[in-house]
């Protein structure tokens, strides 16, 4: 194996990145790469980053934090309604680098990309003087003026999410704490899922469709159910949440009854990156049949309400609670 | 002074950021922004990072870094013939991050941004673990197909640069050896203005029109004339270049005559951001008028070869030298 020392950044690009290079990346030999929306259509643009120690562990595979860095932006171009077309790399390497870490970390990266038909199109390549940090900025597409804007919720709209909540959180709890009483209670197969949709986004691309036609207002959870709902909210709106109809895995289903303080991980946990979204009551149904038929359940979990307070969850023993905006935040 | 603990994310970007933000961005209060191009024009992107400490000074001023961060992308804008349309910013903090650090830096974006009108986007703050690294992704617009790529010069064109070459790279050895016989030869003013160009990268956007119209390729110089040079001739072309011809400002022909090896620092030094590109001998003249008349100095300093060596540099001694490709690497 070549020692990065002998390696320069062209050679690197053109050896592990330049494979991935979509149209109008002309193989990364440019420094910029184009763009253009199909007529009738806007380019929606987003940028997050993940940062080794932070939002992954350092010796978590290569190919599941290229799968990671790629799903986050995925998942807020999924909960716009758009389809992705292409994305920008900014790569900051550790000195300890290897080019065998490189070469998996692109492959993967490549899987992810063709997967969700979104090309790499040009990045940059520096050391970070730290931790590795990998920053993606993803553009995507929707037609004109379709794009779902996350403070547009309306009085009485119902709250909706894809998937199931809450996996992720536990998934990294488990891997924090694997001798917490609730993990024995699992199968392996119940903590592989777990530990599996801490390390793999999947964002809901395919649920984007119904979310354009349909949804009032949407965004993807990232940092937690409780706190992005909060934020998806803003001023003057607030939510009564159903927490029974919060849809959970067998696997969080079996862990909350073994440990029902778990609970709250699974409202406030974040690395959820399904799509939260409100729609009018009358277009439910619409909504999770169009949804159904690409594949993606829709739950409706509670109802946009009038006032300032944080949104109110009835949980199962009866009581009310309300979670503290952020109680979550990587930052 | 609020301290970094009692300050969201959220918090963050609606005091600092919010402010900066384009059309299309929704007052940052949303994951993702929009932006179509004119009709007829193809957007150009490009990405380039900064990390205290290997692309500059940690101590240097906030609004300096913001200023740098955003100008090595807008000279890759400029270079391909683009006009600037907006830009993401992944913003990746210390631990010791200070609110008066971000406010001056944030103060010092803006600022760039309204100059080169082009607005914040939207984008990402997290922690680096690290030194700080401010990541851009840049968007910009030219008429469809009519982007100047990197690998097109034909044999026989003339190479041409604007402005002048090598003040930041001697900006940045006087800095590191302030007491240099050669820094006691310049002048208060010379000192001050090699250190700027260091510090303050210009982006040639006033030339994009007239290198759109008229250049056969382009890059900008940002790792080294010479390195880049190579870079852009790729292949089966070489170059001849007239070093007297290499225009330099007054600091700096002051600086080589006190002493001459800093010609060597001249043209494989980095951080110059000027626009290198190549026309067709017949169009040279057209070009320096038309660049003229937007302010834009252009020197013919060479002439496009077939080959496959390094651009061949005749030195003002009448010696033939050849660099080293990638003499000087960030990475």
């Amino acid at each position: 194996m070549a020692g990065p020392a002998r390696v320069s950044e062209e050679g690197l690009i053109a050896r592990y990145f330049a494979p991935l290079a979509g149209p109008g990346a002309d193989g990364l030999r440019d420094d910029a790469a184009i763009l253009t929306p199909a007529p009738g259509h806007d380019l929606v643009l987003t940028a997050d980053a993940v940062v080794a120690g932070i939002h992954y562990f350092p010796d978590d595979p290569p190919a599941s934090i290229a799968r990671k860095a790629l799903g986050v932006n995925l998942s807020d171009i999924a909960a716009k309604g758009a389809v992705p077309r292409g994305f920008l790399l900014t790569l900051a390497l550790p000195g300890d680098w290897t080019e065998d870490w490189l070469a998996a970390f692109a492959a993967g990266l490549g899987e992810a990309a063709v997967e969700a038909d979104c090309p790499l199109l040009g990045g940059d390549t520096v050391r970070s003087g730290g931790p590795a940090l990998i920053g993606v900025s993803m553009m995507g597409e929707v037609p004109s003026g379709a794009i779902v804007r996350r403070g547009t919720a309306r009085l009485g709209d119902r709250i909706c999410v894809t998937g199931t909540i809450g996996d992720a959180a536990l998934g990294l709890r488990m891997r924090l704490e694997p001798a917490a009483p609730w993990v024995a209670v699992l199968g392996r197969a119940q903590r592989a899922a777990l530990a599996d949709r801490y390390l793999h986004p999947r964002p809901r691309l395919a649920a984007a469709r119904a979310v354009r036609h349909h949804a009032t207002a949407a965004m993807d959870v990232s940092d937690g159910l409780a706190g992005d709902l909060a934020k998806m909210l803003g001023s003057g709106r607030s939510a009564r949440i159903d927490v029974a109809a919060v849809p959970l895995s067998e696997a969080a289903r079996l862990a909350c009854a073994a440990a029902p303080g778990l609970i709250e991980a699974v409202l406030t946990g974040g690395d959820d990156y399904e799509i939260l979204c409100t729609v009018a009551p009358g277009t439910l149904e619409a909504f999770q049949a169009e949804a159904a038929a690409a594949g993606i359940p829709i739950a409706a979990i509670g109802t946009v309400t009038a006032g300032d307070g944080p949104p109110g969850f009835a949980m199962d023993d009866g009581t009310a609670r309300v979670f503290a905006a952020g109680a979550f935040s990587h930052f």
